[in-house]
């Protein structure tokens, strides 16, 4: 079942909004580490084939899913745990609750042209990931602790690459993207940093010699 | 055959120093990525046991080895590639050249007392890598760019998390160190930034009730 008829069909009614629940993550697919490591690469090229719902859950928690009751797939500076998803799809937009497996609806618009921004390809891939963190705690006033932010989404980025190259998806890396668009879009505040976007999607077929 | 034991015997002598050709990549090794991912955590008890000369070419090239002729088992801002990685070991402490994979001997000199700085736990690992960015390249001096190279570590220090859950290492990413003590001894630039280190080692095992 596809990302876009699920959503169609599945979004539930809560008392701060739709959601839309996420499958288990499914622990056996994909490929070893290694094998992972050495398909890395950076893709530049989608196909229109849709990501499935288990896709999608699988990607969001090796992303910043939950791999014990209190910790993260990804370590953070100081423990802080700030980093959140926001997954954005020709359907609306979302932020990923670890905690709860689910996608919190925050806009019906489709947030992919601004992430893409003027790199048009990006707009392409199906599902983009946005990397951003919650900076309220006061640590981050700390100069000493400015660059852990960063870190800590870099350290998303590198699940996100390895997920996707050991499952057979395409992803890229960066940080171009429509700021203040997407950071009204997606009702952001002032503490909210926008790190990193990445586009995923089946990688499109190379093209053949004619 | 364990590091130290290879590291005695093995220095070659070229005309730029001293330096250690490192073993093929054994690329069959280790669990699977989605088993790597639920097993990522932070390791603070390290064994006395030593890592194989095997597992310190594999760990580097997870960290930042090269899986085509130029491109990176990690993502770079801009493919500026200015990551590089110093291993520090009771021999001494070495800086990993990706292309030719082997390590150049910087000093004879334990630099992990000065990685590990005020905890002490850190000094125990038999292995601490050093993610450093190379700031050479114009670009960094561009305000735009210059969250670039903490994200590039971020990057590698999600590859290092990932290669050691997936091979039963521990380790652990830390922005603590002595900085200006490890760039005396490893001849740093001005235009090198330390980022993050990673001690790694076999975690200690759990301590037993009496």
């Amino acid at each position: 079942m596809s990302i876009l008829c699920t959503l169609c069909g599945a979004m539930a009614q809560e008392e701060t909004g739709e959601f839309l629940k996420l499958p288990t993550v499914s622990p056996e697919r994909g490929s070893s580490t290694m094998q992972a490591l050495q398909n890395r690469k950076s893709c530049r090229e989608f196909s229109d084939r849709e990501l499935s719902l288990q896709d999608l859950a699988d990607l969001l928690w090796a992303a910043n899913g939950l791999n014990r009751p209190d910790k993260h797939t990804n370590a953070s500076g100081k423990n802080k745990q700030s980093i959140e998803i926001y997954v954005c799809l020709k359907s609306g937009a979302y932020r990923y609750d670890p905690k709860a497996n689910l996608l919190h609806k925050i806009t019906t618009s489709d947030l992919r042209p601004a992430i893409a921004d003027w790199q048009e390809f990006a707009a392409k891939a199906p599902v983009s990931l946005l990397v951003v963190s919650n900076l309220s705690d006061p640590l981050y006033n700390e100069k000493e602790w400015q660059l852990l932010p960063a870190y800590d989404a870099g350290i998303v980025s590198g699940n996100i690459y390895l997920f996707c190259s050991a499952n057979g998806l395409g992803t890229i890396c960066r940080t171009t993207m429509d700021r203040n668009r997407l950071k009204s879009a997606l009702k952001l505040t002032d503490k909210h940093m926008l790190h990193l976007n990445h586009p995923v999607g089946f990688p499109a077929p190379p093209m053949q010699n004619k």
